[in-house]
């Protein structure tokens, strides 16, 4: 990376050019050559690993079990459902031939495997006691997207998807809200992201299911990022592919289905949610590195080289994920703005003078005011607390942007200005065309029914007519 | 799984016939709908998620970095390398639409991804101080096959793909001998196959590639299969795709790359390796479930069952993957038939006057004179070193009945009888034509020059020419 390429545009000057030039020059991804494809470089990748293992402990914790299911499905398949196919067939990517030849039926490649895991859940499922099937499955997906955004919306992603059939609608709807649980609490504690969990309208539901679960962020222009979706499908999903199952009784029942899913979608929401005018600031329990150590030498100073990978070698049993970045080629103040720049939580600074008084200088990522010079043989002890700490502040500090970005109003001036900047909680009537009409009106979009919001009603703060939902809607612009 | 479906074809009646019958009957994979696609099963995709977890770690030891490319790939990028395209066309499956309208340029999905990471390397390396540069990929891929089989050669499956770029030739090769050192190692101390390790006859090489090194490993049908290949490409792709450097002295040169994949053939491999004529026998590290408990009760007998799950908690806690079949609906006899079956190593049988007098019937997968009363209270200490001692015991019995069935022979007729109930070690001329002709007639081909072969001269098992290679060459009939 060269001198000149390290600045960044300022946040408040244009978030979006903000995010595009820290995405690419942090390393996190770069552009694959076809329309809307993203490789994910190594630094993003092992924040999804990072992601992943600890989604995984949850879901397998659940009584979920992973399997794979295939990557090319029936075009006929995504037809059965209605709803399903008319909210994915503008997205789909089609192989018509392999093999050198024509396909007799094309195969789409899966944007979501509603279609092809209720096929074999119909294969598997006979009495009651093969109930609940939990599944669970971490895959690619494809959907074409006529507005790439490197992380947000790409045309190829990763995700986890869980597919999960039962006896009875009380027990498919405590598995929805168990998933929903999950991600908030991955959202919370490894991303510091303070996320609000709801229920999405109608006219934002999932292609074919009965109610659609969100938790949504806010990211530091405002905006919303829907972050994870949980889905009730009743059995809608169950009547077309013939989920079925004897009962108890002997008798003939159709099962209950959901389906959740979580995407690399999150690191685009961690960049958001905690990025400055520097980069990245990321998280420590999801930072490939959380602590770099830039040794400070002068012409090979080998004594400050050696102390450098010994202090590495005590972090990392202390289960720190730390880095020496021993380059020659580079100054130490560029190897500062590069590692401010890709969002390493603590950064230690190691020079001659710093060993001879054995100390180390200790700057975290956010505020310059932390900067101190800290005892070397204390920190292996008390680097996880200092990190625990810098976690905490990041979700302090997002909730409390989120707070001071979210209002509650009651008239439409009020809330057109509160969309502006943030989200708005407001009653609304949900009727679809008066959501339609404030889309148009504002770009803003019902983001949610939280659920934990009070009871609330009273007129539509578009329409005037009556509120639906009994409580208020959290309305804002969305990726 | 009703009663009637637990028998299986005998090995020695029609070996195919049991392999299909195991795979689907032990719940490893299902069916997919599309020609040769597979669903793996939650009991099959545990034993993958084995294989990887051990495979990453080694592949991270020694210094390589995960990243994910792509799945849709220009057609363009696969015409540019030309052994490569002439490789891979006939199976590759094709997008030409996405988004309802026909694309400008269609897209392959990955047949395998030397093109567009190499396109992607040609972007990131500019100077000798960014080699070697070593990724490695998990991922999908798809090559359409005229005549699938379960987990040994479907249209999708699953890998981990390695590719490497380095500063010189030297230091390539040394990458593409790690990479087939990391399977060789795998493969025996994970799976307990004592595969061969050697080079790709010309005939046989990766499609792009200097020279291909194989693991091959002998099933109990005495077929090779091929169960992972490391490739040292030169600088034959570095060249298509411009991956170039700035070398110390300033000259700008060309990489030397290297791919090496495993797929998960593995978990056919593991099948056809161990298993017998009442179905999959488990090497211990790869297995789901390494101990089943089966509680004996008549009626309810909750002083068994709590037992059972005691007992079940304290091996867990040794570190033993451990499952308690509690179901009442089948009887214990169903269950021993099931878990034989399934392959899990071993079973401990529990009833009321076992529990009276402390101990527990353990009973190994394999050989029932190994069946014996335990102590209940001795088993977590012991049960690790029980299993140590069964996958020893597999890995010895694998290389004794791959040495039973491997003859070295110097004449034709000799060649004909070894190949056709395993391999034979000849010398061969290494012309094309002469080895196209034993194929015709007998099958076999050639499986590797083995790295370890003694030197070795003379003439050519099937045409009296000159041998080549300077030693005997492996051959067999293979998957």
């Amino acid at each position: 990376m060269a001198r000149d390429e390290r600045g960044v545009t300022a946040q408040s000057e244009d978030f979006a050019a903000w995010y595009n030039e820290v995405v690419f020059k942090a390393a996190l991804v770069d552009r694959g050559p076809a329309k809307g494809t993203m490789v994910i470089r190594p630094y993003g990748y092992r924040l999804w690993e990072l992601v992943q293992s600890a989604l995984d402990r949850r879901i397998r914790d659940t009584g979920h079990e992973n399997a794979y299911f295939p990557l090319l499905i029936p075009e006929s398949y995504l037809n059965r459902e209605a709803d399903h196919v008319e909210g994915f067939s503008p997205e789909l990517a089609v192989v018509t031939h392999a093999g050198g030849k024509q396909l007799d039926e094309s195969l789409v490649v899966r944007p979501t495997s509603e279609t092809i895991i209720g096929e074999m859940m119909a294969r598997w499922i006979g009495s009651h006691r093969d109930l609940p099937l939990l599944l669970n499955q971490w895959a690619n997906a494809v959907r074409w997207e006529l507005r790439p955004r490197m992380l947000l919306r790409t045309t190829e992603f990763l995700w986890q998807e869980a597919h999960t059939a039962h006896a009875d609608e009380a027990d498919a709807r405590r598995e929805t809200m168990l998933g929903l649980r999950i991600y908030q609490e991955i959202a919370r504690d490894l991303a510091a992201m303070p996320v609000i969990a709801g229920e999405k309208t109608p006219g934002e539901r999932f292609a074919g299911a009965v109610e659609t679960y969100t938790i949504e962020a806010m990211m530091r222009d405002g905006r919303a990022l829907q972050s994870g979706t949980s889905h009730y499908m009743g059995t809608n999903f169950a009547r077309v592919f013939d989920i079925r199952f004897t009962g108890e009784t002997g008798r003939d029942e159709l099962c209950h289905t959901t389906s959740w899913g979580m995407t690399t979608r999150m690191i685009g929401a961690v960049v958001m949610t905690h990025g400055d005018d520097r980069g990245l600031v990321l998280p420590p329990r999801l930072a490939p590195y959380q602590v770099v150590i830039v040794p400070i030498t002068r012409g090979g100073d080998t004594a400050v080289d050696e102390a450098a990978e010994r202090l590495a070698r005590r972090l990392r049993a202390a289960g720190v994920r730390t880095h020496v970045d021993a380059r020659t080629q580079v100054t130490p103040g560029f190897k500062y703005n590069e590692w401010e720049l890709r969002g390493v939580p603590i950064r230690l600074e190691l020079g001659p003078r710093d060993l001879a008084a054995g100390t180390v200088v200790l700057v975290p990522r956010l505020g310059d005011d932390g900067k101190r010079a800290v005892p070397i043989d204390s920190l292996p002890e008390a680097m996880p607390g200092i990190l625990d700490e810098f976690q905490a502040y990041l979700l302090t500090r997002a909730t409390d942007f989120r707070d001071e970005h979210t209002r509650t109003v009651d008239t439409w001036a009020d809330f057109a200005d509160a969309v502006a900047t943030g989200w708005a909680l407001a009653l609304h009537c949900g009727a679809p065309d008066c959501e339609q009409d404030i889309k148009s009106t504002t770009t803003a979009t019902p983001r949610c029914v939280p659920l934990d919001g009070e009871p609330a009603t009273g007129s539509c703060v578009r329409c005037g007519a009556p509120s639906a939902y009994g409580k208020r809607v959290v309305f804002g612009r969305a990726y």
